[in-house]
């Protein structure tokens, strides 16, 4: 058993990550319940990943709806789109793939129920055997921008975990391993959830890769000490005029790399993109429980009445960003030009 | 009982800090070696605070001495001294307390053994007693930068369980409740030991005060929304040029800060100068245990064997403070000049 999810004899199964590093543990989703609350309670987390696991779940969710009314079903399919999206606000990826299953079906509305089923179930494999080459493409592009011996710091996850891939900011790093490039990766533990030393340490443990943890308040003292040649971060959502939605402390790294003059780099694949919205301040920000900053592993570590502001992600606006890396090329400033330009490639 | 420390019928009591907030417990310090230990162990933390328990710590260390042999008790002594000023490298107040309850002795060495330790008890509770009134002089110098309304971020612990009094960064704070400027505080939680999470939250409610935890990560974020007015911080050191060592992740919010034109305080007593260093690089920066970082509360979050940088502190060069709070007066730039002036008043 590997990868993050897998979907095997008509059944969807996945890693819990909020089990790692501690336990391996893979759970089944075995209903519509079951894929909102693995998305909700980011058992599964990561854009990519929440795009391919979301849209298996409308597959799991609709799979044994009677095949005798198809007015009925196609009401469901909404319902349980609708339902799917509501279980993250911030990541693009999630609607983008559920909407997709959708209107596949809708495409084929002439189809049987049946038939209808197994286009939902097609297309979602489509979009999980495309998920993984996209991460192949970023990564190929990425590592252009990778030099021997760089030091390189990433927050949150974007690996194997955060995709069915290998990953975006992540899957960079391992391509650069694997040309030899030598690289040293600083990891943010990326409070409050802290994926980067659950998540990314665990990934950089087993891929063998010279990995070092630092708190996310170490990343501007590291910078001032030269310890950092560029920083890789993933993305929730890219705004049509490339300001990126990532991981609450994102921003407070490109400012730093701004001052520091450091490169900072965005790794997405197109299906980040919501070319719908202009601005950063448009996209919708998670606010989560006030108790994911309060306890640590269910034990208190602050007094518990006392208030918390606790935003899953910021928005890190363009011009603090160097260049964003996609599975169609690399993107460089202007980026509001250049992002239609090179997604109007296939 | 109140307070982080007090002395009582020749005896030195502490509040557990590493036990906060679920639980208040005063431990006695008895030996030479308890003290050690409380303070490389935080049990006690905060310069100041620091300044003052290591001084009554010498104390304690040598009130059993047997009274005949003057030699032999000054040798002991400097080892006492020594031995304290290993506890933790960075923060100035210990050294600076430590040296002068033996220079007090040392300067008066026609006296018997017996007078000596008697001095030394009364200039330990001398830098006590001045602890108090400089936290109330900080208070009152730095309650001029407050307007009504501010919203102000603070960074790990600098009110009453950082000194022996109000505190420096948060006595201010504490100052602006009490002249009715109805303040807002936000609080870094201030990884890896959780300062700010469960000492200065812990403090804020007793206090009842408006105040709101975040990660770390999310300082900037909140900058860049408008939600903060002014950051106040403490020191553990401070150059003759005004660098200012302190928590780590100072630096990364003085970056922040300048990014976004916010006014960036720090709030320390004389005691916390040391002008025989000039620049911040020359500050020894004590790195810790990684199972901090990796462990919360015993806890594992990380890889067993993923490697770990720990710096405890880091340097804020003097370009993005925009003043010094002190005892004597507030210091703007140039620092260099200005420093020696305010501290040469009395």
């Amino acid at each position: 058993m590997s990868g993050a999810i897998y979907f095997k004899n008509n059944r969807l199964f996945y890693l819990d990550q909020t089990e790692l590093p501690t336990k391996e543990i893979y759970r089944e989703c075995r209903t519509l319940r079951d894929g909102f609350k693995a998305i909700k309670y980011l058992q599964i987390r990561g854009a990519p990943l929440i795009g391919v696991f979301s849209a298996y779940c409308v597959y799991i969710a609709i799979k044994d709806f009677p095949n005798y009314h198809k007015d009925k079903f196609i009401k469901y399919l909404d319902k349980v789109v609708d339902f799917l999206k509501s279980a993250r606000p911030t990541a693009v990826n999630l609607s983008w793939a559920v909407e997709r299953v959708r209107d596949a079906a809708k495409d084929n509305l002439s189809s049987s129920v049946k038939a209808l089923k197994k286009i939902i179930l097609e297309e979602a494999k489509r979009i999980h055997s495309e998920d993984i080459k996209l991460c192949l493409r970023m990564a190929e592009e990425g590592v252009k921008l990778i030099n021997r011996g760089d030091r390189v710091l990433t927050h949150c996850n974007t690996g194997f975990l955060a995709t069915s891939g290998e990953g975006t900011a992540l899957g960079v790093i391992y391509k650069a391993k694997e040309v030899y490039k030598n690289i040293k990766v600083f990891v943010d533990e990326t409070r409050p959830l802290l994926q980067g030393a659950r998540l990314t340490a665990w990934e950089l443990c087993k891929k063998k890769i010279d990995a070092t943890l630092i708190t996310d308040s170490m990343a501007g003292y590291l910078m001032k000490q030269g310890m950092i040649d560029k920083v890789f971060v993933g993305a929730d959502r890219i705004t049509l005029q490339g300001d990126v939605a990532n991981k609450i402390g994102t921003y407070s790294l490109a400012v730093l790399a701004n001052h520091h003059r450091i490169p900072f780099y965005v790794v997405a694949p197109f299906s980040s993109f919501d070319l719908t919205i202009d601005k950063g301040e448009d996209i919708p920000i998670e606010e989560r429980s006030p108790w994911e900053v309060k306890c640590i592993d269910r034990k208190l570590i602050a007094p518990k009445n006392i208030n918390v502001y606790n935003p899953a992600f910021d928005v890190t606006p363009h011009h603090l960003i160097t260049a964003i890396v996609t599975d169609r090329g690399i993107v460089y400033p202007p980026f509001k030009k250049n992002i239609k330009m090179v997604l109007s490639y296939e």
